[in-house]
Parts: structure tokens; sequence; C-alpha cells
């Protein structure tokens, strides 16, 4: 069965199916001109969206179409996570070429629906069209969060601690694999293979962090950890001082950079698509922070450095040498093509 | 100056200026990870998104910066005032390949801003990337309406009179034009590839029909006439019969019909994106509503025909004679390339 056998109508039927996986509040689901639900009157609305173009932000052949909707559901999730917010309803619009077919489709909505389902997410609504040459989506989450515990990135403070939420690199590392077709014949290389096509969204970790008060500043990893700290530094008008041997290299990257000769320290600095979280915290709160995180998760938070005066971002050697480093994340304008 | 000039972040800085139309309730706009704002607590959060993809919804060279930016978020209006809601936020993701100038997207914000400030809309965010090959564009709007007033399409009873703010076939007329490269030269044709260019979001017109009463089921004609009716008839489980000479037919499309030998009642019937609501009232509000539009916005609506029992769409020539009518509307996915 083909696309066209279908229509568009009857793709539609087909994608509705499993898509309310919290009905509470909701009013007007898939079908109508828009959704209609009731959000928490106590709480803030969230709203992001992100679009994905073939040939720039994926590879139709390389990926599966499941791990395709779970990354494209996952990015958004992650920006809902870095507001200290939980994820609540998503839109998901594609626009796909005559030479996709039904079964890639199928996948990618069964990689929607199963993290969607993971994080109790609707799928409300989207649009559903043609496109002449590139697959195209774009996926819309709303969120709510307590107005006292929304999480910025503007709001870090000279003092504070640098941390992390997970390793730095693996994805872009994954990446290179993927672009130059390296078969990920080891369960190093899978490792960062899985990293890159399906980021995991660290939307319960958020919400401890933004419960627990004392986290001033967060975003997620999605440009680079040296770009998005670019981020939260210019908008808090701070600096930052990072150490060289407190970054998360993960021991997958360090197998990697050791077998193709690459440095470890650049793919923390300046790979992107990892979703981390990356936040500043009060000082006297850092520890107990890391503590909760760690019961509550079993999983370590990783301290990297600093907020300061300084309106820059040096990175600190082994021997206390410093270097101020630029932001050398992606800028989709300004990429040589 | 080139869009590579000044990069992604100089373009997004560029962008936000004036998007903050209406600041009240509004946390955080363009510039996190998500937009957070306050929602009135007693109004049901409506959300609608259209996805635009070059050489399927518009052609790049035939149409100016100015009304793509305008028809893709008047568009989204048009949905929310389906719903007989209020917008309140839109979220702007467009996808630029590298042969597009910084001033036809200056041009396309111009029109998206100019609309929005109309209706009162902020533009609070979206997303900024590269396209290989097509410009791509994705509106997210997110509205708020009264739970004992929203308007859906399945609500249409048997009785019910059906309603048409607008004339219809005129976008697809100007189609038609655009398509052929026939130039717009006289008044007639003007009015016809404006309707194209730039079509009217019937949103207060919307509001006063769902804060009325009597009006049962709401859709806007994008599809075309004939395939949304088919919609409100299919969901509603209802039928329908249109009266041939009660279609709205505006003097720019019989004299364009005349000159191009083509039949109005098929543009009317088959036509889409025109965007006027299509509407099904209670027949003893039905005279009422028509005199307060008329009071209110010096307009009429257009009476096109009656809610059946019959499962089907019938059309009545002037002799009383019917013939049924096949939902003839755009499938994206059935279409012949």
């Amino acid at each position: 069965m083909k696309l066209k056998d279908i229509g568009e109508f009857g793709f539609i039927d087909r994608i509705s199916r499993g898509c309310l996986i919290r009905p509470a509040g909701i009013v007007k689901a898939i079908g109508d001109d828009a959704a209609a639900f009731r959000s928490d009157p106590a709480l803030l609305n969230l709203v992001t969206t992100d679009l994905l173009i073939e040939r720039v932000h994926f590879i139709r052949n390389a990926a599966d179409g499941y791990s395709l909707g779970y990354k494209a559901l996952a990015v958004n999730l992650s920006d809902i996570a870095a507001m200290g917010g939980t994820a609540r309803n998503a839109f998901v619009s594609i626009a796909v070429p005559q030479d996709v077919t039904l079964e890639f489709l199928d996948d990618f909505y069964c990689g929607i629906k199963s993290l969607a389902a993971e994080h109790e997410v609707n799928i409300l609504g989207g649009d559903t069209t043609g496109s002449s040459v590139d697959l195209v989506i774009n996926v819309v989450v709303t969120g709510t969060v307590a107005e006292s515990e929304v999480l910025f990135r503007d709001k870090a403070r000279v003092g504070d601690v640098i941390f992390s939420s997970g390793c730095l690199g693996d994805s872009s590392a994954g990446l290179h694999l993927e672009l130059n077709r390296i078969a990920a014949d080891t369960p190093y290389l899978k490792t960062l293979l899985e990293a890159h096509l399906r980021p995991k969204p660290f939307l319960r970790e958020g919400r401890l962090l933004a419960a627990h008060g004392g986290v001033h500043a967060a975003i997620d990893v999605s440009d680079g950890l040296s770009s998005d700290l670019g981020h939260i530094v210019r908008l808090s008008r701070v600096g930052a001082r990072l150490f060289i041997d407190r970054l998360p290299l993960s021991p997958a990257l360090q197998q990697f950079c050791r077998r193709f000769g690459f440095d470890p320290v650049e793919y923390a600095l300046a790979g992107g698509e990892d979703y981390a979280l990356l936040f500043t915290v009060t000082p006297s709160e850092a520890d107990a922070i890391a503590r909760d995180y760690f019961t509550t998760f079993g999983q370590s938070i990783h301290r990297l450095g600093e907020i300061t005066d300084s309106g820059k971002i040096e990175l600190i050697d082994g021997r206390g040498r410093s270097r101020v480093i630029v932001s050398t994340g992606w800028d989709h304008f300004k990429k040589e093509s």
C-alpha cells in the first residue's frame, strides 16, 4: 500500500491512532481547525518549535524512520526541559515527497508516539502536505511550569557553579560515523550512534532542577557547549571559566577519538545535539542538587566550571593555564555550503 | 548586506524587533528555549499550525515577500477564526536556501508583523535554519475561546442553514492568473490576485458568530467548498443541500470566467484558499445572525443551503433538479505530479 492510495485524509486517520495519551482537559484533539484544551491556570504556558529539513538536519536514508520521529520530538521536549517545564501536548507537521514509503512514515510516527507516551505527551494536531524534493518535519510542543520555578538563559550570576546533566560530544561523534558511513561495529561506536540518533530529553531531570531551587540559568546543549554556554554568558552579561579536566567525556568518545585521531576536548566544546542540560547553580546549593539528582536518577551531574564577571569564556588546562574560547557552535546562515 | 553576513543570530535579532505587540501576560518572548506566557484560566487554549513548502504552496518568484508572510500568518489566523477564537501568539519558523535575499526576508517579516499587529497577535518565537533547495515556512498560532462558545466541525444539525462569510472561487481564479502568468491588468483581475495573495482572516467575524449563539458548526474554506463542507457533513453525520443560484460568486469571478471561458460554479465548489468561514446555524437564529453581522461589519453573509439527513452533498439547480457532488478539494498525497 502506498501513500497516494490512502490519500491525505486516510493518512491522517492512520496517524491519529494512539495520539491521545493523556485525555484529561483535552476538548478537541486531531481533526478540527485547531486543537482546544484547558491549561492549569496556576502555571505558565510554554511553547517551543523546531523545523527539520532533509539534507540539513538529517539524511533520510541514513536514519531509520523510528529514530527520525523519536529525535524530532526529543529535541522539542529538550527545550521544555531546559525551561524546567512539564511537556503536555505536541503538534507534528510533515511535508512528504512522493518517494517516501508508507512504511517509513509509519515508523516515523511510531518513534514519535513511543517517546510521547514515555513522557505523557499528547499529539493533538499538525499539518500533512506534499513536498517536491525534501522531507520536512516541524514539531511544536507545549508545556507548563510554575512561574516561580521557570528556568531562563539570562539569570546566571557571578560565582554560580556550571553543571551539565550528561556527557558532551557523543552525538557529534555519532554524526561523524553517519556522514562517513563508518559501521558501528563495536559497543562504544553503537553508543555514539545512538546518542546521535535518539538523544535523551532530560525532562524529569529538568523538573527536579527547577523544583529544587538554587538553579539560576539553564539551556539544553543543541549547538554545542561553547555556543550554548555563550548564550547564557551573553544574555546574563557574565563570563565563564571551564576546567578542561572536568569536561564530561564518555569512555565511548575517548575510544572513538583514540581510534580516529581526534581531540575529545574539541568534540565536547564544539559538538552539538547532545541535549544535555547545561545549568548554573548558586554555590551554596551545588552539593545538595548534585546529591538529590544522584539519589533520584542514579546518575551524576558534571561540574564543569563557574560563572565569572569576565565577559568571556575561558578554558583552564591541567596546569592552570587559561585560553579564551570563542563560540564555535552551529550558525545555519553563516556556514559554508 | 547578505544573510550570511549577519548570520543566524544577527538575523534573529533583526526579526525580533516589533514582535511583542501585546506584552500583558508574556513572561518570555523570542530568545529562550521556549516562549512562556500566562493564559486566561477561564478560557480554552487553541493551537493550530500550517507548513508551507515552496513549489507546493507558493512560487517564490511569483509572490512578493510581504504577501508570502501575510498569507502564512493569515491561514493560521483563519483556523483560529473557524474555532470562534481570539488569536493570541504566533511562532514563525523559516528554512532559508542560500539564494534568498535579506530584502525578501525583511519583506516577509514585514507582511507577518503587519497582519499580526492588525489582530493584536504577538510573535513569540519560532526556528530559523538553512534549507538546501526550497524555502520552507511553518507558522503556529495559539488562541483562546470560552468553552461555551467554541465552534467545532462536527456539530451541524439537520435543518441548519449553511452560510459563507465571503465569496468563493476568487482565490482559485487568482491562482490561475499566477500560474499562467496572466497580467492582472484590470481592477477585477487585481481583486482576484489579491484574494489569492492576501486572503482576509475572518477573526472578528468568527468571534461575533461564536458569541451570538445558534452557530452549530464552522470551518474555514481552505480546500474548497465541496471538500470543506464535506468535512462538516462527514464529521457531523449529516448531509447538505446547496442551491446553485445562491453560491456567492463575486462580480470579479464572473467577469474572469466570461473572459476565459470557465464555469464560475466549478470555481466556487472546488476552488480552495478563500478562507471564508463556512458555518451552519439553527434556523430560528439565521435571520438574527445575518442582521447582526451586517450591522457590525457592513457586509452580508451568504445563505448557501441547508443541512439534511441524506449523508451526501446535493446541488440544486435553478429548475429544482438535484445532483450529488463529490468532494473535489485538494488532497496533498493523492494529487498527480
